[in-house]
């Protein structure tokens, strides 16, 4: 069992939580708007608690449900009380078209928040390939993630295996670039042809 | 049923070649080294045929089946030769370490051989994300493809689906970016614990 924060009270909060609390973990919603958190908190359960905007998280893995634009400024504005946590980053850069990221070719949103967050605090970069009615459907599904921690990569995955998704490690931070790039490659396969009813992965081979 | 040309001679080829000859379609194989592609040919069936390196293509979609640093010289080597066809280009332009691509941010292999090859040559990437064995195996798996030319991503789906494969169009030759950092994430993934016995390719969901 994990604990868990989400910063952010959209329906990426909803569906992480929702999986969350079914698995499980202890979670907590904290969000700019602090009305529409405690109505995501109640709507989740009971047992669901929220937090004052820029407070410490309770949650020892705190995921970052924001825009993307406000990955950073919101990282910078918690500050000192992201030490030691898990910073889970699961936005996706998108430029105005959708065919581009709107970050440097050499960095990610997640390698940024790292930068913004103190030396404690491990980013993972991660579920960015997941639309949210996929989270809300409750169907299992991959989710990638990148980090530079191995406990806090380990941390993730046992979250994600509560959650009923499937855990698969990418690898490092400097991944997470290509992660967001996979981001683009979905919103493409989803403009192919095929809709917001499937989500990036993996076909294991037959005797693997 | 459809004609293919693949240029190379390695595992790829071989792997695309021999469901390309169990799919009905009519295969010939174009190697630098002659003696190679005879061999190969002749493992795959005693319809395939061979021609001397530089020359035209019998197949109307053309497989670039060589390492990535080859994907444009041999393109230019053929030149004329390839007017009028559809060239996939299979590469992965990995660096030294594999933890990046060796060909500038703003652009890809695919992108690289469009520039290469006659105006009415139509570049698509694609099968990047597949390891050789995957292809080996007869399995099915995801194909991701990308391309300017609808008709021709159409030609290339059909023959897609005859190879016992599922073709998933990513979008326009934009997107063989960041297919080609597919290719990375796949890497990535094979040594997170994932090892070569999958491929990346799509979850449904339930219902759609």
């Amino acid at each position: 069992m994990s604990s868990i924060t989400i910063i952010g009270a959209g329906n990426m909060a909803r569906g992480i939580g929702s999986r969350a609390v079914r698995g499980g973990n202890t979670v907590q919603i904290i969000a700019r708007d602090e009305a529409k958190a405690a109505s995501l908190a109640k709507s989740l359960g009971t047992d669901v608690t929220t937090g004052a905007w820029g407070s410490a998280p309770t949650g020892d893995i705190v995921f970052l449900a924001v825009l993307f634009a406000s990955a950073v400024p919101v990282a910078k504005e918690f500050g000192e009380a992201l030490a030691g946590k898990i910073v889970i980053d699961i936005t996706n850069p998108f430029n105005a078209t959708g065919t581009g990221l709107a970050v440097p070719d050499d960095t990610s949103v997640a390698k940024l928040v790292d930068e913004a967050t103190p030396a404690s605090t491990h980013v993972v970069k991660g579920f960015n390939t997941l639309f949210s009615q996929i989270l809300a459907s409750g169907e299992p599904a991959d989710v990638f993630f990148a980090g530079d921690d191995a406990q806090a990569k380990a941390s993730v995955s046992t979250l994600i295996t509560s959650l009923g998704l499937r855990p698969r490690d990418a690898g490092d931070l400097s991944m997470a670039h290509w992660l967001e790039g996979a981001g683009l490659l979905e919103m493409g396969l989803a403009r192919g042809g095929l809709g917001i009813g499937f989500s990036l992965g993996v076909n294991i081979a037959e005797g693997n």
